[in-house]
């Protein structure tokens, strides 16, 4: 009884209504809200003082992200894609559950800084998660496959023209830039700075010719936007209007 | 008699022919004028010898808007939306002209400089009631509310790029610059800079690690910005057919 | 008999077969060869030494303009829109061409430089009757002019949002950046950059809520491309689907 | 026997399947590793101490490459569109591959570092011969061609708004910055940067008049970005639409 209830709270497929269940929703947002404090425990600015604060916070998460996964494989056996609790303990979503909460113990026992920086990057996985809960990735996920021949091309295509624009600039700028421009690896920094029109600055040709092929990159990136632009903007709409129906 | 001529002209429910009345569009452009003054009065070099200019200019605008606030409140009574001029004071509308109205008076009282900030900030508000005049804001928020889902989805999207992308860089760079990529949300500043494609430069990676992982940064940044602009853009244009019928 | 000839050789609307005649197809070129020649002759690099060339070239152009003004003025009454070379000398487009004239001779008479600015300004209007000439800029213009409502309320927007966020960097910064931030006209010209996603980053916020408020503005500032983007695009593929048919 | 083999293999028109032969394919990864190759030995950090390492990948592509041409030029005579090798090798296509070629072998023989530029530069032609191979520039070339007008028409828009806003910050800023802006053509490296929304920011203005301009330009700047985008969009759409059929 207590298993068919938590399966129809925590597993979206056992779920009668539509959208998530209510501990779903709640669940969803806990972990936003551990992601929020993983980010601000990294600012001294925000954590000075509050280190007991901040370890409170890790435990109340830990505690509960254990329970909730705890709650799943009991729950799992029910739902006929699982059967039993290990065949779903071994599931993708289910695997980033654990590591998450390995992240969480580990750092407490004196790990080294190069491995808390990894345990860190996985507590980002966390993320991952949150695509098992609405239909916003899956959606994004469709209209990417969908279109994955496409954007494919779009890709090579813009990879071609930086690497183009990167030979352009590396043999017009070499020798008046040695530091940014005294390779090809080293002007693909500007090429993609250019042809995505982020455009830092911090790197820009100065010889005549250099700029003149610096123009044609900068218009050329034009097409380069406009070519996934357009294609995206096709996929979503069709992505958007299958769902609607 | 006068009340029936005031809510022809002032009420556009009340209005005749299409669009605004002549007092309304009037009205709009003494808001217009009233907030270029509040923008330029900011700015010494325009007021610089010209304070009684500026002066009677606000006594100008605070005697236009109080008579117009009073008449409004006088026609009110024949809109049968609200009935007696208490029920229109107190919707939105008007609370917004009343705040207004209280921005004008107040600095005069010689008030502490931060709540002239306030205030100042407080009559930018105008903007907000020019949103009652125009199809402008109407056909844009209608277009936002249709495709609020889908728009959420993109900004829930976004921001988990900006977390990834944060996170990144605050690991290849944490070292090398700890002023600018010191924390997590340190890094997201470079990052909304990447990913919206302004590309500011005053902060950049300097390790190949953290420009390999902002080149990346950077080229999702423009399904970032494919994304929106395809669903605003079917939205615009399915709210501007809607219009034409 | 060398009237009708002239007539059918420069008049667009006197031209038999499509596109234009090849008369005019030369003139296109020279006008284009005489905006290169002014745009040339501002750069001392490319200009010293090769003085007699340049005067010999301004010669040349207005030798070549001065016949096509007269031959165009002696043709004009063919055209039964005009009836008499009186009637075309007061159109819009003879105008331009006489105002190109007089700014080829009037530099030759050491008038002061700040006329020569204006006179070489007037140059640049060239580009205006390269108009008449062909498809390109009809196409431009009756797409515009179709949906000028849609790229007001655009540019409406755009201008509030602007000035929303001027006011909200200006309350942030202003403490700060005196110099950058210290009235609401000089945070705008950050505000251009940041909402049109150019983003020079010679000014830049340096608090964490003028950063915040940055980041919003940079995020809306894709919404500040994609509206107009996707009226354009709309307008545009309208415009070429008609001329098609 | 073998030549029908190799026919069958090499050239795409006699492969009975769908996409491309497995040689082809082989083909394919192999030129975009020589590409890489010729990438990475120009920085510096990533070939100091490999240089033999280098060497035997130049020598293991000439001769990869040298077969490759010589099973092409065998296979040739079966293709009714050759008939003879001599007819294929003076196509385009093969041309390439011949200086391709040429680039690996003349390196060594101890030409001017001038020559060594444009071979280098030659060899990035490798990717050309990418296009044989792929439905994605077949496509690309053909929705650029299709549009070839529209694109036309807003490649000369872009321009004219170009030598205008060139024109604008001219005259507003020669005088404070001679540098930057004291001719058109300089001031056109500040324009090209602004329309396409890069922003380096290395030249900004500096006085209000020219401020004032650059923020027409940089807002101008997006329907440059807009007009090209709807059009690519469509076409792109429309050639994967009829590429589907």
């Amino acid at each position: 009884m207590l298993q068919k209830k938590l399966s129809q709270a925590l597993d979206p497929e056992m779920h009668d209504g539509p959208g998530l269940s209510r501990t779903n929703n709640w669940i969803v947002a806990l972990i936003c809200l551990s992601i929020l404090l993983g980010v601000f425990e990294t600012e001294p600015n925000l954590t000075h003082g509050l280190e007991p604060l901040y370890a409170a916070a890790h435990l109340f998460f830990f505690a509960a992200f254990l329970i909730e996964y705890l709650a799943r494989l009991y729950a799992a056996s029910l739902n006929p894609r699982y059967g039993s609790p290990w065949r779903y303990a071994l599931t993708f979503a289910s695997l980033v559950d654990l590591i998450v909460l390995l992240a969480f113990i580990f750092p407490f026992l004196g790990l080294e800084a190069t491995l808390f920086r990894m345990f860190r990057a996985a507590r980002l996985v966390r993320l991952a998660r949150l695509g098992r809960y609405s239909l916003a990735m899956q959606m994004i996920s469709q209209a990417i496959v969908q279109r994955r021949y496409e954007l494919g091309v779009s890709i090579v295509a813009a990879f071609g023209l930086m690497l183009l624009s990167s030979t352009a600039l590396y043999l017009a700028e070499r020798d008046f830039q040695p530091e940014n421009f005294g390779s090809i690896p080293r002007a693909m920094w500007w090429s993609v700075a250019t042809l995505t029109t982020v455009g830092y600055g911090d790197i820009v040709p100065v010889t005549p010719l250099g700029r003149i092929f610096a123009a044609f990159t900068a218009i050329t990136g034009i097409g380069f936007i406009a070519l996934p632009t357009g294609i995206l903007a096709g996929a979503f709409s069709e992505a958007l209007q299958n769902i609607r129906k």
